[in-house]
Formats: structure tokens, C-alpha cells, sequence
């Protein structure tokens, strides 16, 4: 007999047929035993009699039996198969698990949750958020395949400090130094003289050097990357209809998903783009905390121009534009209006950046020189200069902050939640001893 | 005017359009001047009087003028837009590129190839792989899908050596040291306890010593493993679907990227299934030379029992099964007919293993035994160990070369051919200065 999925069952009233899967719960009644038997497509009720005691939670099971319609008022409405149960004829088990170290459905904290990542991934919670990232990853890929954009892959070993930060993990390469990629940017540019539009869904790597909720230090970024923009609005453009597009997406196949987190997401909404000083000058009018002169958003800062955006504008999401040129890598297109400010964005959604990005410079000569003004050797970039050196169209692209979206779709605390395997300073899977 | 692709142009006869891309080449005939303008789409022809001489092939330029639709004769039926061409009314140069190092049209020799890599990216050719390329990801994640598994990302950082291998990468990671993995075999393993069926395309790490023409350093793997098995043949019979389903969907949809290659994918074939052991007696049968002891295939071997199976079969991929447990990492699950012989598979392709796979011991104790009897440490395969410790079904899996299915798929060469930017002992990008 072929295994049917649980949510089949209910198909299949009066006959006989073949379940696998985990025991979520069991409940003894006298002889008689409930059990909730967990598959990829949901939960279970099988009865039987006289189960033997040692089948502990999350052993994995095999059994034939038959389907029952329950009687009306027995029904689990909350359950997809709640209408029926099965009667156990033979039960098997396929592996036998150990006592649970806790209840599994209880509240657990982050550090719990995380040295035992296997066992709790398996929660209805985690599976929606990791069911949600799935959802997003495919939606971004749909989108951008339909906006003519091709796929590449990018590489994550690099010989130098790309983009001149410090926050690199160096890797022993053969007998030279090699560091693991903060962002797939040279590349996306270099493809962009290949395809003209580009995109890669990768890791990246950030030696963060301290622990916060949302910093870790392999994430995956969806990046793209297009040439021949008529300008830098365009863009903004292009990210706003990602957005809207993961959102859409999202909200109708994702419904239950969303329902354990009682989200459930506005989809009409315009993204309004805000001038980085003037948003200092929204923030010192709200706060009286004078940051006017900062050259960037702080955390507060962050989620203190949201609420406003929100109340104004009825928008989780905001533009902050035009960064100084001091916050932003060498490639970034200055703006010609001021030439100490860059066609550069973030997008913030709920408080938080998830998304970064701008106009890049394309021109040979001017990307030359700014190499050699932030410090950096020429040299390092003889590889990566050759696509402008052999003809480049105007471009420029953006990052997406995959863990980042999830989070703050479902207002999960801890970026960390938004990973299935974590890493940062103190933890991979385990936590790392402390130095000796 | 809103710009339009080249292979837009023949919708448009006798109106004005613009156009954009690069110059592929130019021709002067007297005052007229020639150019073919590619942009993502292909390419066309321009033509024009008294174009300035500095415009060299490879810069970007912006045309606007009247699409012409050319005399029957004069018509170039290899190019999709060879019945029209561009009267130039403007011209815009976006990006000057310098003169080119070499004649892109000619032969070059593979380290130029790779050392000019942005440039060389953008020949015909090296456009086609990469859109086999971008063909092969998609058609595997669609079908997979199809099946029924969830895509879930690996993490690259590892806390030790995962498959006890000894080609690693070290990662200075903040005060310790963490490890590029290898594969995302445990990953995803754990992952089938909480979705069942799962996959992932993610990049993989080997410190390869030496240089052959099919290892490199970083490839992109995709990878996949599913729970409740009812016996190891499904995953041939999986893997078995996969393939061809790539196959159909290349030959379908690339027809002009496989003519570059001359290659036609013939996609109707079934993959005989044969023992290590009785392969190494056709070999021997076959070339007198006695590896009937050895415990794997060498190059050589892999390439002569393909042809075996294409004289016999006239298949170009064969399952060679039944690996001995020696050659194996610990987790392979022991063939229960002969204990020394592992359920486990390679799949070769035109000569070369393109796939490995097989199932996977899923009981704690007997995982943990092997843990040990390889000369590995328990302690270290704790996190891991915890999937199986709270009930793991019966599983296996596999893992995909994406760059090595390219490679056979097109015979090309060097599988340095088959990736972007391929890193290698010798090479990131550009050569790695000899040792100091």
C-alpha cells in the first residue's frame, strides 16, 4: 500500500489506507490512545488501543488503518482533516526518539530555541516563518525573471576587501588570504555588461562585530543588479514593485502562515521617498534630539521616521535618499545637483532598512579615481574595472535583506528567528566555546 | 522616447525608435559606416554617415533613427533582425571603451579567457552557457517543486569538518576558527525532519590540491534529501526524473544556446543501474587492466564504462551503485545483503560523476556508532545528532554539480569554462601571486 499525506485522509472515508509521519501528542484514555500524527501537509487524530508506552513524542510512525468520518459535534474545525480520523489496524515505528528535553509547545527562550534548532524548527511557527522565506525568495525570483532579469551565481570567495569595510572573515586559501563576500557587487556590475540585467540570490558576510537583533553574520541577499537606466528613480521603481510583489504574493498564499503571527498585510500603499536631511529635519522637529548633522539614520532614528511615515502616509515602507558620499562605498553615484550627496537609497519597512541601494558609476575614469580616494589600490580592481574599461551603460541595482523582510513582516524580536542556522560572534548551531 | 530592444525593432519598420547597447563591431565603407549594436536581445544592424573614428567596438552607445526594412537580398537571415536595419538620425556614446586586448570574435586560450573574464563574458558563447546555466537551476527547482519538496537556504559556515573530509577551508572566524562547508549534507538532513522532502541550491567548498579540468574550489551544488523512503531505488528513480526533466526543458527552451554548441540533447533514455563491483569486471574485460579490487572508479574508468553503456544502452548516463562502505562518508547506510557495501550511487554523465547520492542512516544508535567508528567526535555532532535523536523517517538524498552537468552537457573542456568566475589553487579571479 502507497503512503497517502495526512490531508488526503479525508478523501478517503471508509477505506483503508497508509499514514506516516511524528507524533506531535498523544493522550491515553484508559486502553483507548489518541495520537496527532504530524506530516508536511498537517496533523492527524488516529485512535487505537492499547499502544504500547514507550512510543514517546516526534517517533516516527507508519500506519495503515481505516478512515473514519467523525460524528458533527466530535469535529475539529481548526484542524484540516478535524472531520475524520483513523482507526489503527498496524502501527510501525520507524525511529523511536528519546524524551523530549521540553514541551514542545510551550514558550521557549532564544537561546533554548537555538541550541536545539533541529528539534524546534519542527513547531508550527517555524515551519510558517521558513514556509514565508520560501514564499519570498520565489516571489522575488518570478518577479524580476518577469521583468527580464537572468539568474547567476555569484562567487563568495574574493581576493580583497571589496567594498574597502573592515568586517570581513579572512579564509586561509591554499597559502594566501582570501575573505568570504560581503556582497556580490562587482560581480552583479560586471554581469551587468553581459546581460544588462542581472540578478543572484546568495550569501553574504559580515564579521559583525557585536550582537544585536538584527545583525548576523551569514545572511542571504536577493540582489539585482540593471543597466541603461533612464535615471536613478527607476530604481526605486523597480524596488517598490518587488516589494508590493512579495507582499501580494505573500498575503494570498500564505494565509494560514500569516494567520500564527495574526498578520495579515496591506497591499495598496505608495512608498514615499524622503531626503535623508530631510527626515533629520522630521526627526529633530518630533524628537527635539538634535541629529541634523548625522550622515545617517540611528536604530531610533530608523524607527522613529516610520511611525511618522505611517501616521502621515499610511506606509510601512519609506525611501531615504541622497546619503552623503561619506556613508557610501566608492562606487556610488554622486548627485550632480550635490556633489556631496549620491543617488543612493534605503528602504526602511516597520522601522528597520531592508533594502539598500543606488545609482553606480559607470564611467572608467571616475571610477579610477575614486578608488584611489577611498584609499584603496587600483590594483585590486583590475579584474573588476574591466567592464567599465570595455563599455558599461548607466546602472545601478539594489540589495534585499532576506532574514530582514521576514522579520519585520512578522515582527519576529530576533533576526535570528528568521534563519534556520544562525551564526554570529557567540554561536554556529552551538555555542562556540569561549576563547581559551 | 522609451528605448526598445534590438529584436523589437522588426515590429517597427519605417517608424523612429531608439536603441541601445554596445558596438560588437564596425565597419567603414568610405563615409558609411557599419556598426552591429548588441544589446541583451541580439544584434542589429546600424548604419550611418561620418561616425566619428574614437568609437571603439565594446563602447555603449544610444541610437535613434528610422528601422528600414533591408532588400530581400540584402537581408541576413542568421540574425533575428536580419530583414531590417537602423538609419542613424543620433547617436549617443554612454560608456568609451578602450581598445580591446584581442579580437573577441577569435580562439583564445583558456588563463586569457579567465583573465579577462568581464570582457570575455560577453561573447556569444559564454552568454549561451550561462543561459544553459540559468535553464538548469530553474528547471530543477520547478520540478522539485512539482514533487513536492521546500526550498530552504544552507549555511555555508560550518563549526567543524563535516564529512570528515581533509580538503577544507579554514575561516579565521572572529577568535576561532569555523570552516567553509563542504556540502549541506547535514543541513539537510535536519531539514527532512521538518519539511520531509527538501532542497537547496547553495554553494560548496572543496580545497581541491591540485588543478584538473573538473574541480574548482567554490561550485554551486544542488542539493536534496527525502523522508520516508520506502526504499534507496526511489532515489534513483528521482534523480532518474530530475535529469531528464533538465534535459527536456534545455532542449525545449535553448535550442539557439545548444546550436552554438552544436549539440542536440537526445531525451529519451533510461539509465541503467550497475554495481561497482560488476563494473569494475566489464572493465576489466574491456581494457585488461585489473582495478577489480580498487574501491571506486578512476577518470579513466568513469569515462570507458560510459562508453559501455552507450554501446549497450545507448544512454549517456549511468547509476554505478553499491559503493564500498570504505569509500563512504559515515552517514551512508550499510547494504543489509553485504555490510562492507554501502546503498549508495553515483551517476555519470558523458564520463564524468555528475551526481552522488544514496540513503542515509536515520537510527540515532547506529549514526552514532559510526560517528565514532570513523575517528570522529560525538560532541561535535551533537547539534546534528539531535534530528535524529527525537525521530528521523528512513532518507536520502542527493547532490547535483551544476557546473559538471554543464560541462558534459556541452563538452566543453575545462569546467572553468562552465562557472562565471571560477576559483581555483591558482586563480580568484585574476592569478594569485606565486607564494612569497
Amino acid at each position: 500500500m502507497k503512503r497517502i499525506y495526512n490531508k488526503e485522509t479525508i478523501n478517503h472515508i471508509g477505506e483503508k489506507v497508509k499514514v506516516a509521519g511524528w507524533i506531535s501528542s498523544r493522550r491515553d484514555h484508559g486502553k483507548i490512545v489518541f495520537l496527532d500524527l504530524r506530516d508536511k501537509t498537517g496533523l492527524l487524530q488516529v485512535v487505537g488501543e492499547s499502544l504500547e508506552e514507550k512510543i514517546q513524542g516526534e517517533s516516527v510512525v507508519q500506519i495503515e488503518g481505516k478512515v473514519k468520518e467523525r460524528p458533527e459535534k466530535m469535529q475539529n474545525k481548526d484542524l484540516e482533516t478535524g472531520k475524520v480520523e483513523l482507526e489503527i489496524e498496524k502501527i510501525e515505528v520507524l525511529s523511536r526518539a528519546n524524551p523530549l528535553p521540553f514541551d514542545l509547545e510551550g514558550e521557549l527562550t532564544l537561546p533554548v530555541a537555538l541550541d536545539y534548532r533541529p528539534l524546534v524548527l519542527r513547531t508550527p511557527k517555524n515551519k510558517a516563518i521558513f514556509k514565508i522565506e520560501e514564499g519570498i525568495t520565489e516571489s522575488f525570483r518570478n518577479n524580476v525573471k518577469k521583468m527580464g532579469f537572468t539568474e547567476f551565481h555569484s562567487p563568495t570567495i574574493v581576493p580583497t576587501a571589496s567594498e574597502g569595510g573592515s568586517e570581513l572573515f579572512p579564509i586561509d586559501y591554499y597559502d594566501k588570504k582570501a575573505y568570504l563576500a560581503q556582497s556580490p557587487q562587482l560581480y552583479k556590475q560586471i554581469m551587468v555588461g553581459v546581460f544588462e540585467k542581472v540578478f543572484t540570490i546568495t550569501h553574504a558576510y559580515r564579521a559583525e562585530p557585536s550582537l544585536t537583533t538584527r545583525h548576523i553574520a551569514e545572511y542571504v541577499s536577493l540582489d539585482l543588479e540593471m543597466g541603461f537606466i533612464d535615471s536613478w528613480q527607476e530604481l526605486m521603481e523597480t524596488g517598490e514593485k518587488i516589494i508590493k510583489g512579495i507582499l501580494k504574493d505573500i498575503q494570498k498564499n500564505y494565509q494560514k502562515e500569516l494567520g500564527l503571527f495574526s498578520v495579515s498585510l496591506d497591499t495598496e500603499f505608495e512608498i514615499p521617498r524622503i531626503k535623508l536631511k530631510e527626515a533629520l529635519e522630521i526627526l529633530y522637529k518630533r524628537t527635539k534630539k538634535d541629529q541634523r548633522q548625522e550622515p545617517d539614520l540611528d536604530p531610533e532614528g530608523e524607527r522613529e521616521i516610520c511611525k511618522y511615515v505611517k501616521e502621515k502616509y499610511n506606509s510601512d515602507f519609506v525611501f531615504i535618499t541622497h546619503y552623503p558620499v561619506s556613508k557610501r562605498p566608492f562606487y556610488t553615484y554622486p548627485d550632480p545637483e550635490n556633489p556631496e550627496l549620491t543617488l543612493s537609497f534605503d528602504l526602511l519597512y516597520k522601522g528597520l532598512e531592508i533594502v539598500t541601494g543606488g545609482q553606480r558609476i559607470h564611467d572608467y575614469n571616475q571610477l579610477l579615481k575614486n578608488i584611489k580616494k577611498w584609499g584603496n589600490d587600483p590594483k585590486d580592481f583590475d579584474f573588476y574595472l574591466q567592464a567599465f574599461k570595455y563599455g558599461m551603460p548607466p546602472e545601478g541595482g539594489m540589495a534585499i535583506g532576506l532574514e530582514r523582510v521576514v522579520k519585520q513582516m512578522l515582527s519576529l524580536n530576533n533576526i535570528r528567528e528568521a534563519i534556520p542556522f544562525p551564526r554570529d560572534m557567540q554561536r554556529i548551531d552551538q555555542k562556540l566555546n569561549e576563547k581559551e
